[in-house]
């Protein structure tokens, strides 16, 4: 017998039963009063999560298309933008950018850690002339597993008036985030990360500065147009066919989520990290990213040597029916990557982190079996100590 | 009691239990060989409806989405475009070309009617010159109920080189379109009509010609660029995140259009057509639509002297669970529309027509009951009969 299998993918994660069973629900009219009570309840939810009361559209689409919303609504071409990266979400933000016209000026920071807020403090100030019209950032750089403290950017940026547009696709509600406090500008998210819906819907919040740019942008558009969506979102409409079922899978997924709390999602969140990172390190096994920089969503770590990475999740997915993602681009076979985001039952990490020892034993990389699960008991045990005080 | 609700919208439409039990499954690796099987399987399938070998891509969108991907992939700023419309949909068309810089030349004819192809044939064989780059047309017109005849239409442009771009968006599968056939260049359509799945995904069909002119195309794309999205598919992927559970969804829905043929579902939807315009003359009530210009999909009824549309439509609603669509723009109050498109019982129809005709007394219009569903039930008799022979 196959046993249910192990998703521990940086997105798309599990979906909970509860999710699931709403989704199963008939079509409705989306026109009707029915369709309104859910997006007025969703769009109230989300903004929860991104800790904003300012403008929330939610549009039919992958998380890629919300980074297109953001850069034809509220970057002009001919603008210049500063695109921070630090893997290849941050090179696709910034390949959007250019590709409507705007001027991008790139600064990269190594794979692995996260950007340097000194170095972006030292951009703006040079910047006299306020040629800058935006910055853009990754939240959680989910091809390295490491994270930008997004708040010290923002701060780092000093009164410069550009813009800060945040793709936060796989970091919300995973990782801190605080939009109106920290001044975050645009913020954009998808379902299938921490939401636990399937792939489909994305998430673009923005405030009234945005919003004052975008009435002045020269982009061409039509889908992604703010303007049409806040006309139709007063109406408790969307302009197009809205993806109904997953509508009601966020419904369900969002009562959930504020049924737990937001902070206690974090936390849980930071107890999958150190779960994992403990549990890899004692099993000899060296990590992508610094602690300073590492995620709560995604754990990246290197092969050890003499046996690529892809043989491993393949004997994992062979013998265990447990999915890890690889290393994208340049980092293929170099690393793998577990995803420990959304929907994840904490035991589940001790039986992943089992597997592998069993899987590297197998494949030649010497581990006392147990020692990984040990520790990443230690911390579980810790975590649930904290609880109970 | 309230009953189950009688869903006769012309999309979202009706999901079958084999569609819902198949998109209730777990979430899988996108970029793994699960997923690779089912993206082949099903882009063939969409072909197949489309009578088409040539190009498909599906997007993570409502059906907007599609036409948006239509336009900016196949036609360039300042590109003369000729924009038939016959109604909502047809000006929303011509409204994203105008968004996306094209010189747009609409060609209006009256709502309730389809398309002159004498008058296409006119104005191509003007164009001597051949500044028009492309014919923009919509297949089926939901907001009134009529269709233009494809096939004609493409045969009247005669040699003329521009493009054919077809919203096929609600007519696919329920209306005849043979793609290669009658020489279509771009056709657009949508999961949540006669695909029987919820809204999310759309499908666009392309031949080489087509895509020919998108290598030399001048708009500003990513989310909906066909060479990227050809890129992954040659892999059995997508190039951003796809909705999986749609994609479950998709791929049933096409397995029950597969094993039912193509040919006997156009002849369901016609007999619906049939049931539906019968019943409702019989019932003294004014079609919106000529014979002629008929839809297999949605049939839009004038609504009796002094009883307005919506009031009907709220009866309905409130006395039998049963969801009609209403009025577009000028039509509000003036019209009721039922969809009759995808997962819909012949006898569910029947069941439709009697709640009208209760309603119909109660607000104050003479109807003899029975009238109405009599007449359909010959319809439907006579179509189980062919069905025999």
């Amino acid at each position: 017998m196959k046993s249910a299998q192990y998703l521990l993918l940086p997105g798309p994660t599990p979906i909970p039963l509860r999710v699931a069973r709403a989704m199963d629900r008939p079509m409705i009219n989306h026109r009707g009063p029915e369709f309104k009570a859910i997006i007025e309840e969703v769009t109230a939810g989300v903004k929860q999560i991104c800790r904003t009361q300012g403008n929330l559209l939610i549009y039919p689409s992958s998380g890629t298309g919300g980074l297109e919303a953001a850069v034809v609504n509220f970057i002009s071409p001919g603008d210049k933008v500063l695109a921070i990266s630090i893997g290849v979400f941050g090179d696709r933000f910034a390949e959007i950018a250019r590709r409507f016209g705007a001027c991008v000026e790139k600064m990269e920071f190594a794979w692995g850690s996260g950007a340097d807020p000194e170095q972006v403090r030292l951009r703006m100030e040079q910047d006299v002339d306020q040629e800058i019209k935006a910055v853009l950032i990754t939240h959680n750089e989910t091809s390295t597993g490491a994270y930008n403290d997004i708040k010290k950017i923002r701060q780092a940026m000093g009164g410069h008036p550009a813009l800060m547009l945040v793709d936060a696709v796989s970091g919300l509600a995973a990782i801190e985030l605080r939009m109106d406090e920290w001044n975050l500008d645009v913020v954009v998210s998808g379902s299938q990360k921490a939401f636990m819906i399937p792939p489909g819907l994305c998430f673009m919040a923005f405030n009234d500065r945005a919003l004052e740019t975008q009435r002045k942008n020269l982009n061409n558009k039509y889908y992604w147009d703010v303007s049409l969506g806040l006309e139709y979102l007063a109406k408790g409409q969307t302009p197009f066919t809205p993806p109904i079922s997953l509508y009601y899978g966020l419904q369900e997924a969002l009562r959930m989520m504020l049924e737990e709390g937001l902070d206690s999602i974090l936390q849980r969140h930071t107890a999958y990290r150190e779960m994992v990172r403990t549990g890899l390190r004692a099993m000899g096994l060296e990590l992508f990213t610094a602690d300073q920089y590492a995620s709560n969503a995604v754990t990246s770590v290197r092969a050890p040597g003499g046996i690529g990475a892809n043989r491993i999740r393949k004997y994992m997915l062979d013998e265990f029916n447990t999915i890890l993602a690889g290393g994208q681009q340049n980092l293929d076979d170099a690393i793998f990557r577990l995803g420990h985001l959304g929907y994840i039952r904490e035991l589940d990490i001790i039986s992943v982190l089992a597997a592998l020892e069993i899987t590297l034993v197998k494949l030649g990389h010497p581990v006392e079996l147990g020692a990984g699960v040990r520790e990443a008991q230690q911390v579980l045990m810790r975590v649930h100590g904290d609880r109970q005080k």
